[in-house]
């Protein structure tokens, strides 16, 4: 494992190929740092031997311990404590942590790879796992690059206008492959050590070009970022941690690029693109089940702060609304803690969360996040999004008035409640708010892909049979297929 | 464990105390039957072996295998097996399995006369396992009393116009006490072997004579049941389970009833009055993990059948809303597994799910259960409740026709699209349907009732430190409290 | 204009044709006399002085006064008076009035007749305009038997495999035309007068005969009802008006049913189906704006009642609760209005609401209704399904008993408690309950049928404008056509 | 009536009393010309002789042709043509107009100061009006400064630890008062000719000197405005009107100011404190039911815009999203309509919008808004938040990918989706997103005040009186009272 320090002077030998606003920048370009300091409190934990257990893991590979966001989960209990580090460190960073894609890109690579090589013979895992070794070892973070730009929605990768609407491969050597397309929306590839590239979609045979999967280095020849970094305005007098953190998103270019074979994961095994995409969502969907009960803690705090500041505390129609967070939050966290207990075993050795559980904690999450956000306002009131500036809360004439008004509970002094407006401002009127918003609506698959997956993925011909039995359509009601499920493994029985 | 047979020989011996309709009548009375077959089937289920340890149990105090709705769980597998077996057996009666309201009573009791004993160096707790093995070697049937008349709810028990507003001790005896009072809305009575009453809320000192717990049988002197039936229409020929099944609710008058020391089980301890409703209420919402997941089965099997037979199924609007079905069932199943998970372990040994993940998964079900009526309703279309009755299929004049013109799907004959429609308008257009949603809403405690235990018992002080450290206003944040919650027991680490 | 005691004389001369539970019985029927009070108030009303002008109007055809049900609106006026004469019955009759349909299927024709003789020089209008002369001076009722059968959902009328699945012409002969299929879920069809047929979908040239409307008398030869009727348990002693009120559905078979040239106003003019069928829904959607809010009227005054009784009418939850009856009162009355004032003129002179209000309104209502009995049991609690029967309230032996526990609030006697408690029961716990909430949800079309109406109908172009201009893409912005929309007639300006 | 040119020209004469970011400004200062730009709109329009009449209006007080926000309703049309203005105007400026507080505020007093004379014989309705005159005759524009900071919620104004947190007398003098406190959230304040200061909440005796109401020039003597201005990133090269837009909010401190007679219009006369604060928040209610709809048919077009964009205009989950936007749009729409025309005439002359409706409407707004954006946001993806800085598609490097990318829907240029996405990602990732989220909750009463509004003033007794004659209680329903409501005037009847 490296420290946060030694994350940074890593990235500081990236060679530049990063955009923002028009510009190359280098990894050092203040407008990124937020985003950096939010993966560094990743290295930070986990030299803190008070979560030992819970940011570090055992690989199953290599013999020195590593940090848990580059292992492999092999049982329930991994999964349980990858959502314990997810929520720890969102509570601590005010939200998404970032560092889940890479690791929820090599647990599905860790599957795909292996179900590939059983069915065609190919070589893929082993590539995969000396990739992953020097993963673990050298304690890197990867961006997951999955979506696409897409072009067409009405059509697959292969019927497309443009060919590049899709990243895939134009040429095959011995050697490699070269790939062409881009990838959108990709968070944190901008201070990523890696790029881990997926499909994202499910193919047909036509479409083979486009089942590609590889890891290059962040800054690889021929691939450009353009990068969109988000962060709440820098505090110059109140600072505090949530203002100094930050996230960007790139799309990122892939312009004819060169991939050296020992990095390719997946070579036109067209059959396993929806696999390889849903092992990598059902994957990151169950980490939602750590972070999002994160992301409402934070906002059920602020509102319990702001309404300590207005007073109203005690209010019912408060108390009613706290308490919705708490639904909120804790529906997705079980939902995280059962798809742990009843996932299972892959040919791998790698446990995957059960799908049915992931995917209905993660919809869950995509359908309350605006809602809550608009819990925090109602709480809040219409100051959340009036409040004059910070400079005016510093500056000689206006400060005066301002401390003075501010007080609204005679408890909390000026600075106090000044800091509690200002963080409520910042989590809901500011485009980090609506990157919480956005991003709780569509990252992992928005509601409405959940859905998709719960009607391919649910038994519904047994509920169906409930149904016929109870009408007498059918005369044997057999539930012991459905029932059969037990929690892997059969840990309590004596 | 006996057999249905020997519990429904056994309810025959019971002497009257029961009135439906101004009538006192027996055991054996038609109306109650739906009810009596809904019983028996957990008696039948616990005869097959093929659940074996879901319907049975190896109790912690006698040698004999027990029926586990007799069982006290003794940890988190217990906890899940009971929500497997309820969500089983609730599939196949159609809904409420009943029996679970004497399981959650003698589950609360074993853990509130020790604790009491430890407090107050009574004798609770011997008297209860003495009548508890008993319960489990005759594999008793019992209704928990708990839901008192109530009179003003702005007042407590002692301040009530009428003292017998709730159920209180008149008298207290050396061999005994005497009760008066009464309860209200309690399922199963009429067809139960004995009564468990518990107290229903918080008391104070001023309420001390309403600290009252105790179980007799249900044929006890002075102590009167006024029975309250409930089954869809019978069936002459197109029979079918579900139109089998039933239930009936009672209230029950204690008339100044003695009850024998060693059935009193809390006599005056008014600062349990408050621990012991709530280790009820809680052990029964996380019944609910069970129950209400089947009847969302249930909806969504109706749901599935009528959309095939109007040839549907298909429809995006259809399979969304098929999905909502499985996002109702399975969050709250999850809470319940959480729930199990998570809980912990009293003095008396017994182990209580967690009140938080049970309470977030009740309050959910209480929130959607109309929601999903209407989901079927919406699929089902409006011949739900037009559906001429079912003599008309079957008379001569009036079958032709109905035969002809209720295929809509021509895969499906005429007497299964009736079957289908019967079944769908028995769920939702229907005394029945009626009760599934009201009962829905307030069994084992209403929204608001879960909106306040959580008020109550979630952690709302470290989500404040959360913002408070994020807003810059304190400078650590100590997550370690917070998160050194583990699953119990720690069966999974190497 | 008759009296009700005329209109019941004139149901008895009806030839019997009508089946229940595979009986044939006649118009006399007890379980259909419910029905018929719920009628009879239409009468009555109209025989009051005091709602002159309300339940009667001015014939645009007849000299005599007539009675609104009867009436062709011609002005938004009588739009107004029309919802205002709902929403005054309903709230009498406890819910739905059930005569607007004939009145509603008579608008339609009024307006169709016309447009398909100004197309096709049909004299469908003259025939209508005569029967609707007898309609009005005979104050007849009439069912709309509007929905077939339907088959297949997927496939058109003419494909379907059986061709008497939407009910059709199979003749056409010099002196009328012969029909033959079946209609279902025809509300009060059993105690009206007339059955008034209407397509219920659009239609392709190959469905051209399927294109098909008349009227004809109840008893018609080769026409039979079979009927569901629908009301509460009749009380004993604690009588009341919900009580006596009730409602009956039918499936009308037409068995090669001859219909006379004068009574067929639509006679294979395919390309008018879907406007026909439309003009039905939108005037009946726009009833809805007139009987919706009485039912949450009801709802909402059942729940002041109810609370009142719990003696929890001051609590904060509750006064919330209160308020969303209001809205879903107001918001669904509201849009009755505005469809009324933005109304237009047809060139048959008949007044037609306008169509996207209409239909947001209707939409909300089926939206909502679950909800608001969802709001009415949450504030009554468990006791609304667990109520013993009224007979237990006279029995010598319970009812000393049931006297004294019901009254909660001190202010209520035990006769009134039980009436409030008998109400909600009679609401929320009985096969009434569920007819309001699917029909609730079903009539008139439901929230689907809305939405698919609405995005028919709606100008997202002119939105889409107003975006591009926003964003730069289109340089001007025409808004005046969009707000060239003036309320009819301009009769404010001075 | 002036032009934009000639109100921009005024504005220039103001004193400097704005502070931004601790320093003071002029009125020049570019971070408040977008709001400028806005107010600029309800000139420029009123010059277009196509809206006369509806921008315009005639005065009942002077002879000129006035701009409508300087207009007192004098009956239903006024308010039907005020909502319909503030509907064209909101589209055009891509959401809230601003104009419309002074508006409401000189409704609120022309009503308040002549109903106060009426039972005080006080002059504030003649200085007053002598006001309107000019405010008419000027054409100008005012902030309404309600909404005080507060302090303790809990505590009326009287009983607050600062007597200061509500704006008040400190000092009556023969030629007028010195008042103190300071105003939050007052929008446009930064740009207005006026500011009109009116109560914001009931009052009691002890509350006397809260009672205050005056209007004042925006740069009257120690008034200071400390001003936040919102608006999204300025464009470099892809212009357009939503980007050119923008509002601010500003905190005003009066610090001893002292208010000459003439503008004071209301001075202790506490009880009329609610009555003030209602009438302005009603008028404003009502408004709302302008602008509202704008902003879903803003949302509502990107929303078509973007799924054009996306080529999945035709997806069925995408059209029923559409319709939502439609249904928040009209019900809102029509709630304005019937509140004007079941609104009343006040002693003033006055016309004034139904509570109930206006209220009603209100609160639907202040729930769905949120939502909106959330189905805004489902239909664009997460490149909402994600699209790279405009600067990246102009930049000779990154432009040439941006373009090729950015094209999904072959028939729209790069151009065209870059500016759809542009568009997108202002509306809904911008913290002019956040500004229009929390506005649409909390500005003019968030939902739970017109909860309390309408538990205020509904007749719940007559919905109570309903249940009680249903269930027999009450043996006759008086509804003439509750059902004379008619339309004002009776301009229909013949």
């Amino acid at each position: 494992m490296i420290t946060s320090q030694e994350y940074m002077e890593r990235l500081k030998t990236l060679t530049p190929n990063l955009y923002i606003g028009g510009e190359k920048v280098s990894r050092e370009d203040p407008r990124i740092v937020p985003g950096i300091r939010v993966m560094s409190e990743t290295f930070d934990f986990a030299q803190d031997s008070k979560w030992d257990g819970v940011l570090t893991a055992k690989s199953h590979l290599i013999v020195n311990k590593i940090n848990r966001f580059t292992h492999i989960p092999q049982n329930p209990y991994d999964l349980i404590q990858k959502q314990k580090m997810i929520r720890l460190l969102a509570q601590r960073v005010g939200g998404c942590i970032q560092r889940c894609m890479g690791m929820d890109a090599i647990i599905a690579l860790s599957v795909a790879t292996k179900e590939m090589d059983d069915k065609y013979g190919t070589d893929y895992n082993r590539r995969f796992l000396e990739y992953l070794k020097r993963y673990q070892d050298e304690d890197l973070t990867a961006a997951c690059a999955q979506t696409d730009m897409k072009g067409d929605r009405t059509k697959r990768p292969s019927e497309q206008a443009d060919p590049d609407a899709y990243v895939h491969i134009v040429e095959e050597r011995d050697d490699g492959i070269v790939v062409k397309g881009a990838k959108i929306s990709i968070t944190m590839a901008a201070y990523a050590d890696e790029i881990i590239v997926l499909p994202t979609r499910a193919l047909r045979e036509d479409d083979r070009y486009y089942a590609v999967a590889f890891a290059i280095p962040a800054d690889w020849e021929n691939v450009h970022l353009i990068t969109r970094p988000v962060s709440v305005r820098q505090r110059k007098v109140a600072k505090c941690p949530f203002a100094e953190m930050g996230v960007s998103d790139s799309m990122i270019i892939f312009d004819n690029a060169f991939i050296p074979k020992e990095r390719v994961f997946m070579c036109g095994e067209w059959d396993f693109g929806r696999r390889l995409a849903l092992l990598f969502a059902d994957s990151h969907r169950h980490s939602y089940s750590g972070c999002k009960p994160a992301v409402s803690d934070i906002l059920c705090g602020a509102a319990c702060l702001v309404a300590e500041a207005n007073n109203i505390e005690k209010a019912s129609h408060v108390r009613e609304k706290l308490s919705e967070f708490v639904g909120a939050a804790e529906l997705s966290f079980v939902a995280g803690i059962a798809s742990a207990l009843y996932g299972k075993k892959t040919s791998s050795g790698t446990f995957m969360p059960n799908v049915i559980y992931a995917n209905v904690g993660r919809r869950l999450t995509g359908e309350t996040i605006f809602k809550e956000f608009n819990l925090l306002v109602e709480v809040a009131g219409g100051l959340a999004v009036t409040l004059p500036y910070e400079d005016d809360f510093n500056a000689e004439q206006t400060k005066e008035w301002l401390d003075k008004y501010i007080v609204r509970n005679p408890n909390i002094d000026a600075e106090t409640a000044h800091r509690i407006w200002r963080l409520v401002e910042n989590l809901t009127a500011s485009s980090m708010a609506s990157w919480y918003e956005i991003a709780g609506v569509h990252g992992g698959g928005s509601p409405i892909m959940e859905t998709i997956a719960l009607n391919a993925e649910y038994d519904y011909n047994s509920k169906k049979n409930i149904a016929k039995y109870l009408a007498g359509i059918k005369e044997e009601l057999d539930q012991t297929k459905e029932l059969e499920t037990e929690p892997f493994p059969l840990f309590f029985q004596e």
